[in-house]
């Protein structure tokens, strides 16, 4: 076995999730991240915690989806979960495309009728991580072997360094009133963050992390931005989209290609027009956009807003949580001709940190 | 997909577990049977049910029972069970041998701390079945197609036929006192089933299923009996072994190879040395010993005893259930010069039933 999928688990069980003796864990993977459930099982049973180990296959999700005319909860599955302390998840696709012919209609019911499931994970502690394989190395348009070192190097940060270097950050944002953010000739837009709690993201939920997040106060958000990076949703990929905010709503927008992708996301429900979300990209070991959302918005030196639901854990008493179907990040580069203003002061130039 | 998995995924929803809409059903496979898993998912799909995918993978269950000390009964895992309607199994190792070097005692104390789950697990609708592989088809000396051949053929009986052949000879079982077995030179066997029942396997809980068995009176064995095929526990197999009973127990044994592995077997507790099940083999698919008992046992021409524990719907009322941590099925050939005798007249002779 590659000894980097041992240290992969290692981080997962130590650092992302803290699996201790008699933890109750779901070990939840696709059947092409066998090496990795072995090595989760090894440290498991090191433990003395209790595996249950589920899969989940692409190709059986879209046969069932293909072949059900509707969804209820699954007591089963929901008593599972509930009684359940942590539960680990690898994403690792032969074929991100495998759900391409499923009706985002019947996902959506499915999504709908999953929600308490979806919410006992929640409530356990959970860490999503990805298993390097070759269907999402061609995505990223990579071969196997550089994607795999791209994966591996971004999971294996010095995550105790760099809960330090984003703290810094945390502490400016908890700090202050005002993010205006421009790139370029065609960004500038500024939000309040009054009253918000930024939040430190090194690599316990997510795996990689390598991010802090807040919410802007929603109404307050003013001004353009070009999210120059792409947004790849439902298999159909969103490039150049431009958009407007207004008094914290967007009021304009376009891209140069699937528009009418974003104009879904808008119209979904009253608040899928606002942002949730302003998230900063510190892990400088994710290089490149590999079309694939649990790196692309950790890259260092990019800056992703989501319209939709916010971090509630963000939300400052007195300021509204912004409630939506939708939470869709879109990402911009902020390493050349850039600036993060906090306040008046420049706190990243061109991707720099001023505390760097 | 060979058409062949979803005639299969059809047996098991239809025939064996009989699905119905609304059922929480856990599908319970290792990685390499992902297509027996997109075929069940349609069907569920197609029946309103509601699925749970779990996986096993006999690499990772070594890693864990290897590195762990002490094992609890998981509370998820059996939740889980506690809160599902029926349960599809399907065996199929890319390696039978994976686990030859988990110690025997910690698959024992693992087996001991999941024995409520197990438990739950028989209160749900339970169907076991195998996917053929390459490693199944290498323990039997086939190659994988013509393995996959034999599986099919036996999985893919007329079951209500084979129910109506197999209900004859219950029939004749369930009003019967005596049943003699001769076998050659070397086996001739009486026992008492009076009181007790004859259940018929028709491929619910096993598929393939293909066998009559009963329990005899505990104390009532008398005889010899040549066991000519070879029994394979724990990654050895035990050739040529001959027993006496006498008052129901062995009170001498052999065997030509592994002779160890049968005195374990009857030296772990009480009644481990009393018969719990007699059965009789009638799935003429069944034509070769392939080392698997989900089919040797159910091979047509054959006759099985099982020392130790006894299925209590076989056992009638005042009659002792056999009760041990044992169940060790032990099969001999009918085909030639062998005659089963039911109340002094002949049931089968060389393998032949009078009723066919």
């Amino acid at each position: 076995m590659d000894p980097r999928i041992r240290e992969h688990a290692e981080i997962i069980v130590d650092h992302s999730t803290d699996i201790e003796a008699g933890d109750n864990v779901i070990v939840y993977l696709p059947g092409n991240a066998e090496d990795l459930g072995v090595a989760l099982h090894e440290l498991i049973g090191q433990k003395g915690a209790n595996p249950v180990f589920l899969t989940y296959s692409e190709r059986a999700d879209r046969a069932f989806l293909r072949n059900s005319e509707a969804f209820e909860t699954p007591d089963h599955e929901l008593a599972l979960y509930e009684n359940a302390d942590a539960t680990i998840i690898a994403r690792s696709g032969p074929n991100p495309s495998e759900k391409a012919d499923v009706d985002p209609e019947t996902t959506a019911a499915y999504t709908r009728a999953h929600d308490p499931v979806k919410k006992a994970r929640l409530d356990t502690t959970w860490c999503v991580t990805q298993h390097p394989n070759p269907g999402d190395a061609q995505l990223a348009g990579m071969s196997t072997e550089a994607y795999e070192a791209f994966v591996y190097d971004a999971v294996s940060l010095d995550w105790e360094a760099q809960r330090k270097f984003q703290s810094t950050l945390v502490d400016v944002l908890d700090d202050a009133s005002e993010v205006r953010i421009r790139a370029g000739e065609e960004t500038d837009v500024t939000m309040s963050i009054e009253g918000n709690t930024a939040a430190n993201d090194y690599g316990e939920a997510n795996l990689p992390g390598g991010e802090v997040f807040t919410a802007p106060v929603r109404n307050s958000v003013e001004g353009e931005v070009y999210f120059d990076l792409p947004l790849y949703r439902q298999g159909r990929e969103v490039q150049d989209a431009r958009v407007t905010f207004e008094a914290g709503k967007v009021v304009e927008f376009s891209a140069g290609r699937n528009e009418d992708v974003l104009a879904g996301v808008f119209d979904t429900d009253e608040h899928a027009r606002y942002l949730g979300e302003l998230g900063i990209g510190m892990n400088d070991a994710i290089d490149r956009f590999t079309y694939n959302m649990l790196f692309d918005e950790k890259m260092g030196e990019t800056v992703h807003m989501a319209v939709g639901s916010a971090y509630p854990q963000c939300v400052g008493e007195g300021n509204a949580v912004n409630n939506s179907a939708e939470h869709v990040d879109m990402i911009l580069d902020m390493s050349e001709d850039s600036v993060i203003e906090v306040d008046g002061e420049v706190v990243q130039k061109n991707g720099e940190f001023r505390f760097e």
